[in-house]
């Protein structure tokens, strides 16, 4: 029987807590793969007494681990993170990222950067030969980001504020997020240079050469691939 | 008699003015220097019933902006800026130049990025040969931003979080402040794409390559200097 997308994200949260050794600070990413393996986390911690800090990357994050036991510490409060375990938007071919889909990527990054080793765990279908065709979004000051969405349509590419009910969409950061329809994205070195110089825009969700491993869910179960 | 520092702050905001003509929709920067600056303009709006539009870089520019009777629009409400004058803390030969000391300097170049033209107005003790000896102020998300500081750190930028009676201080958008004690900047650009670069960094305050004409406070008055 073909397994669902859920069944997919489930399969490769459970795998990725294998990868969580004791007395590890561990980076807890955020989206409904990552809740998959937060639960997988919680429940090593609880049956096997495994001991481990995390470190989330969004409220809501903090919220599930702490309902499930796991310790829980601030990016600030902790001198390093051995490994961090996040979902993604997009991969391509030569293992970069899209992320910011659940509107944490700079949380997410700010993690990211800090961490020993970053993991990302996604169904199959977040697989694609070249970057693009998930909206890249960008983290924007709400005071003047009218200005830098007139200045992103100028330049072609096709930015729209992400709202929800008629509300702006705000990250944990108060910040807005504004989402860039590319299709394809031929040189993300130098895309994730320019939109970083933009005055506003606080992060971009290009996360490159960033993850070391990543874990695909398929129907005849998790791959773990090396990536860098 | 030896002028003060406060009686040339006065004598280029009174100064500045000048440049404001009818119809024009102005930047209004931040500062003790722009506070001038802003009594001076809200006297013509009064006095001779000049016809401009007020775009503030802080919410105590817009409060004294509005008591005067001086029309307000946010960024986000004009489709440009005319002109923006603002203060700076540190311009050099060149006219590059060092501005947040204020912590305002994230609007301050949003303002000043979206103007067709820009002033500062400066007391003589702001020029230097060289820029750094003014603090170089980063505006920092505070979620990560102590792992920002240890990095600065490390970099030899001698990073301190500025604080005010034992709170941190926080920017209208609600970051941290951290100033760099810097001491001699030799490549600024260079600076400001490694410093911009850094994720956790929302807005560092060099100014590159942005004011058009300065006018310095002077014992024997107001000397304007065209930049660019």
């Amino acid at each position: 029987m073909a397994m669902t997308q859920d069944e997919l994200k489930q399969q490769v949260g459970q795998r990725a807590v294998d990868f969580i050794e004791d007395g590890m600070v561990v980076g807890l990413g955020t989206g409904s793969t990552v809740k998959y393996m937060v639960d997988a986390l919680g429940k090593r911690v609880k049956e096997e007494g495994l001991n481990v800090v995390g470190v989330p990357t969004s409220d809501r994050t903090r919220e599930q681990a702490r309902s499930l036991g796991i310790p829980v510490k601030g990016i600030d409060d902790v001198d390093h993170i051995d490994l961090t375990i996040d979902g993604a938007d997009e991969i391509s071919d030569d293992f970069q990222g899209i992320k910011g889909g659940g509107a944490a990527h700079l949380w997410e990054k700010i993690v990211a950067t800090n961490s020993t080793k970053n993991m990302w765990i996604v169904d199959e279908s977040k697989l694609s030969h070249q970057l693009g065709s998930f909206p890249l979004p960008l983290e924007v000051i709400p005071y003047g980001s009218s200005q830098v969405v007139k200045k992103l349509a100028a330049k072609g590419y096709k930015p729209e504020v992400r709202m929800r009910d008629g509300q702006h969409v705000l990250t944990d950061s108060k910040n807005y997020v504004v989402d860039l329809h590319l299709g394809e994205i031929d040189h993300p070195h130098e895309l994730a240079n320019e939109l970083i110089q933009m005055v506003g825009v606080v992060e971009q969700g290009l996360f490159l050469d960033t993850v070391n491993t990543v874990i695909v869910g398929r129907p005849d179960g998790p791959e773990v691939l090396q990536a860098r």
